[in-house]
C-alpha cells in the first residue's frame, strides 16, 4: 500500500484543470502499487488512476513507460491508457513529482488463481508481447541478466542471514546461468513483473493488466518464465504443473515457442527465480524499521528456484511431447 | 492509511452475493480511516465503501454507528447509507471481523478550507444534531468528560516526554474543567470527530460527513468546540477569528444556541482541545515503532488549549455582542 505524497483539493483541481475531464468528483488514495502514490480520481469524464511517480522510478525511464502504455492501449491491449491534457501531454508534474492520469481498469487481482485463469495470463502475456512488438522505445532490463552479478555482490554473505548457504547458492546459479544462458532467442518488450497483483479478473475473464513500471527489452521467453514463477506455485510452496500446462496453452494459443526457446524454459525459470531471490534478499537484507512498505520474503523464491534446478526439461513444466518436436 | 485485512477474490464476490448489488467490478483497499480497513468497492449497482472493523473499535457499538447513519440517511443528512443485505442486515462478518458496506459519497477532503467551507461545516453540524435528536440509540462517549482522568493517569509524568510541564498543565486542566463543568446543556448524539478528513467538499458545496466511529451522546455545544478546535487554526498554529465566526453564524443559523451554551464555549472548546491533547499524548507515548499509522502530534493541541485559556468569553470565537444577549 502507498500514499508517498500528500495532495491537496486545490492542488488537484488545479491539475485536472488542465485536461478535458470536467471537475473533479472524488480523489482517494488508493493502496496499490509499492514504488509509487496511487490515487482513485472521479471526475465528470468517468474513473481515472493518478499516479504519482516517487523516487524509487527513474524519471527518465518514464517516456517509455506511457509510450509502452498508449501503444499496447491503442493496439486493444486491456491496459491503463494515459490521459492526454489540452496540449497533448500525458507526463506531467505534481507537488513537485511526476505525475500522469490513465485510464481506471475494472477487475479485482487474485490471490488464488484458477489454472483457467492462469490460461488467460499465458494468453495475454503473448498478446502483449506480439502488440508491443513494433513499439519503437528501447529500455535495458536494468534487473535483467547483466545486473544480477551487481546484485549479489551488494548482498554478499549476509544473503547467509536469510537461510545457511544462500550466499554460495546464488554464486553457483550465477555461474551456471552465465555458462548456459541462451543466445539468440526472440526479444521484445516484456512486462517483467506480471504476478497476480498485477492482473484484474471479472470472473474468468482477463480484464486488464497494470503496472508496466518495470517493462524493458528481454526475452520474451523471460517473461514466461517469470509468469510461471509468479503464478504456478500454491502457497504452500507446491509447483502446479496443471497450471503451468495451462499457461503455456495460453501462450502458445497465441504465439508459437520456438523450439530454442522450449529448450531454455527451464533455464529462463531458473533465472526468473533467481531475479526475484536476488531483489528480494536485497531488500531484506537492507529494511528499514518502520518502513510503510514490507519486504517480502525471499525464502519462497530459494524453493522455487530448486524445483526448477530440478527440471530435467519444458516436460516437467506440461508442455506436451509432441510440442516439443 | 489503513488496510489491516486482506481480503480476497473469492472472499468479496461470496460476500457481495448476500447482498442485491449485482456482480464485483473492482474492489480496491483505499487509504482512508486509521481504525479500519477500507474498501473501494464498484458493483453493477454502482460504488460503495466496505468497512472491516478492525480490533481499536467495540464491536458492541457497531449496531449504534450503523443505526445512526440508517437514520441519519434517512433524515437527508448526506452521509454513508448502510447497505442492507437480503436478510436486512447490515452488520456482517467477513474474514473474521465485522463488515459493513456503505454508500460511497462524492467529494474530496480539504486541507486548508476557506471560511465560506469552514461555515458549511457549521451548517452541517448543527443539521446532524437536529436529525439525530429523535435517534433511540445511545452511546456514552468514553473519551469524553468522565474519561479523561483515566487517560491522564495512564500518560503520568511521561507527558513530560513531550513537553516539559505538561503533566501539569493537563492536571491543572482537569481540576479547572471538573470545577468549571457547565450542567444542564442541551445533549444529543454528537460526531465527536469532525474534523477535515471526514468532511467531503464540492467546490464549496459540502458533499457529505464520514466517520461516525467515534459519535456518542453528549453536549452539542462541545461538538462545537471539537469543529473549532479541527478547523478555525492555521497550520502555523495561528486562530482564525474569521472562520470561528462563519462556523458559529453556520451554525447557529440552523440551531440557535442557548444563552448558557454560549457563556460555556470558551470552557468547552477548552475541553475540546482537552480531549485531543490526552488522546495524542497517549498515542505517542505508546507509540510502536514500525506502526502502519504514525501517532499525531500532541504539541498542536496544547497550544489550541493555550488558545482557549487565554479567552475571556464567546466573543473570543468572533460571536457578535448582539447574540450574546
Amino acid at each position: 500500500m502507498a500514499v508517498y505524497t500528500e495532495v491537496s483539493a486545490d492542488d488537484i483541481n488545479a491539475f485536472v484543470a488542465d485536461y478535458d475531464l470536467g471537475a473533479v468528483l472524488t480523489f482517494k488514495g488508493i493502496a496499490e502499487g509499492v514504488e509509487n502514490s496511487n490515487y482513485l480520481l472521479q471526475t465528470e469524464k468517468g474513473n481515472f488512476i493518478l499516479t504519482l511517480y516517487e523516487k524509487r522510478v527513474d524519471a527518465r525511464d518514464l517516456p517509455f513507460f506511457i509510450g509502452l502504455m498508449d501503444h499496447l492501449a491503442a493496439k486493444g491491449i486491456s491496459c491503463p491508457r494515459p490521459v492526454h491534457d489540452k496540449t497533448g501531454d500525458a507526463l506531467k508534474t505534481l507537488c513537485g513529482r511526476p505525475a500522469a492520469i490513465v485510464t481506471f481498469l475494472q477487475g479485482i487481482s487474485l490471490k488464488r488463481p484458477s489454472p483457467a485463469q492462469v490460461g488467460e495470463v499465458g494468453r495475454a502475456l503473448a498478446e502483449l508481447h506480439l502488440a508491443a512488438a513494433d513499439f519503437d522505445g528501447y529500455r535495458a532490463n536494468a534487473l535483467g541478466h547483466d545486473g544480477w552479478q551487481d546484485l549479489a555482490q551488494r548482498c554478499g554473505a549476509r544473503a547467509d542471514e536469510i537461510a545457511p548457504g544462500l550466499a554460495q547458492t546464488i554464486a553457483d546459479e550465477l555461474q551456471f546461468l552465465a555458462r548456459a544462458w541462451p543466445e539468440g532467442l526472440p526479444e521484445g518488450v516484456i512486462h517483467a513483473d506480471l504476478f497476480p497483483d498485477n492482473v484484474f479478473f471479472l470472473g474468468d475473464r482477463l480484464s486488464g493488466l497494470i503496472d508496466f513500471y518495470f517493462a524493458c527489452n528481454d526475452l520474451w521467453a523471460y517473461d514466461l518464465g517469470i509468469c510461471i514463477n509468479a503464478w504456478c506455485f500454491e502457497s504452500d510452496g507446491a509447483f502446479n504443473v496443471t497450471k503451468a500446462r495451462r499457461m503455456l496453452a495460453g501462450y502458445t494459443a497465441v504465439r508459437r515457442l520456438e523450439s530454442r526457446e522450449i529448450d531454455a524454459l527451464p533455464i529462463l525459470c531458473r533465472a526468473a527465480a533467481l531475479r526475484f531471490l536476488l531483489t528480494r534478499t536485497y531488500d531484506w537484507l537492507n529494511r528499514v524499521e518502520g518502513a510503510l512498505v514490507k519486504p517480502h520474503n525471499p525464502i519462497p523464491f530459494l524453493e522455487r528456484l530448486r524445483f526448477h534446478q530440478s527440471a530435467t526439461g519444458a516436460q516437467a513444466y506440461g508442455l506436451e511431447q509432441e510440442r516439443l518436436t
